[in-house]
């Protein structure tokens, strides 16, 4: 399993795309932005899910992180069945968030990826992609990263998707 | 667990949609479009993946399948953990389908919900749609429904999205 | 041309589909969703563009107001450059905007349709798109219609997006 | 008016989106792309419209051609208007495309833009985008450019759109 972790904008999506294309096997994507469409509308706006706040911050609540807490264990019970998993993830709460993954994820050979991007740079392609509340890249480029360990770091403000992608392939046996 | 089985164009995504907005609970939604999704692009366009022919036919192959079982396995680990989670499905296989679900699911209490619409009906809806094949939905009209066993049958020829959830939601406890 | 007025979720956009499918001809598909698509980020947002309120009212500025003229000239050199064009609207000034079409469109032929829909139905069909602001529907069911002159009414309340579109294509000649 | 003109996967969409938010007034943005869309589902698969070959080539037809010459008189009476607006083209034909956008937009004042992208890093972030059929950014990295004359090139293999857009709105009076 692999679990990509990066700031909004950082280029996480487009990584994983590379990645699957690059390597041999099968490997199924899944992320944290499927999750949050998988929750109802309502908690897409507060009310106990996930709140998006006009200066690009985010915030989570009670109702989120017990479904949330399901869902790892439900993509943890598709790596042990013997699925290949790449997850792409923001860890708004650092080495905590990683925390909640590596328990649910015992047993299961994880290979941990950073994804840096500088700030600026990801606030532009922020700009560029249009999809997103500005600010969001900004605030979470740094924070999503503290306290977290890694297997290997790559950093998109100067490489290319694909080519991050390859340096990852070559770790994964 | 709610499971939703109907051919393409049948109205089940909307339903869910209303599921989740009628049901005080949350419920997170998950559905076989999802599941294709995460796969590798090259597994969308056949090899062993998932193929949609010309004319509105989809077969799939043996990596699909084996991911697919993973996938289950995904699933069922949530509902176990505790989430209450809607899927919408297309039961190519019909009763072999169920079987499938049926195995990943042992111990959870599943309703298993019918989505019946007419074939023509649903052949219009697909053109107004317009971005799926032409000849899915009347393909998978009735087959998806051969020998599969049902809590509860609604059909949206006739009846909105929103009055067929309200169906649904009156028999989840 | 056809024009199609329609509150939100009406069923105007499959009906437009549908009507390129049934019509021998090509048409080109254009709608206000595009327009507003078209406008700068900051301008989907306020700012002397297009505001959504929560409740679902929508209400447009003077920068909107004139690049909208701008666009409306350009469909109407398209129509008269001989292109076949079907665009959805919503009239949400009710008469006074079909004036500006009709101004915009001098010695081009329309076919006028009002596309109705029940205020209930259409907010149903709102929660199972999931992707409108819940309100606007039902705000905008009645008033897009009001004092606006039609060649041809539908009703998509009971009636599929497939069968309206086969009445308007008899009126095209 | 500005008319940004690259091939696919060269990173136009995203530089469209960082001219309308860095230029003070309002700017509107249409494309190839959009018109593609309005055209009847039919017309997206060949029959005198446009065909996306399985090497990534892509081939227009004799319909396809007078609806576009419909559309590019719309754009330009937009333009006529009083309408700011920014076109992102694929020049499938080089300079013959060029031509025919110059023959419409006569007495408009305009900004001519080359995006440039290496084939190599192109093609990469076609995998990336995971939207597009592989080989179209190899096939139209060159040829777009063919004997076409601009007022400003700028190249995306190594810098960002935002940088890019810097780039021509300070050529915007």
């Amino acid at each position: 399993m692999i679990i990509l972790n990066g700031g909004s904008s950082s280029g996480k999506t487009g990584m994983v795309r590379c990645l699957q294309s690059l390597l041999p096997d099968p490997w199924l994507a899944f992320g944290v932005d499927g999750f949050v469409d998988a929750l109802p509308a309502r908690m897409r706006d507060g009310d106990g899910g996930i709140e998006f706040g006009e200066d690009g911050s985010v915030s989570v609540g009670a109702d989120f992180r017990a479904l949330e807490a399901a869902w790892l264990a439900g993509i943890a019970a598709m790596a042990r069945a013997g699925a290949r998993i790449v997850v792409d993830e923001v860890f708004l709460g650092g080495a905590a968030s990683q925390e909640r993954w590596r328990e649910a994820l015992d047993g299961v050979d994880v290979l941990w990826v950073g994804v840096r991007c500088d700030s600026t740079v990801a606030a532009g392609r922020e700009i560029a992609r249009g999809d997103r509340t500005p600010g969001m890249a900004a605030q979470q480029a740094e924070i999503v990263h503290e306290g977290v360990v890694y297997d290997l770091e790559v950093d998109t403000s100067r490489t290319e998707s694909l080519e991050c992608a390859r340096a990852i392939a070559a770790h994964v046996r």
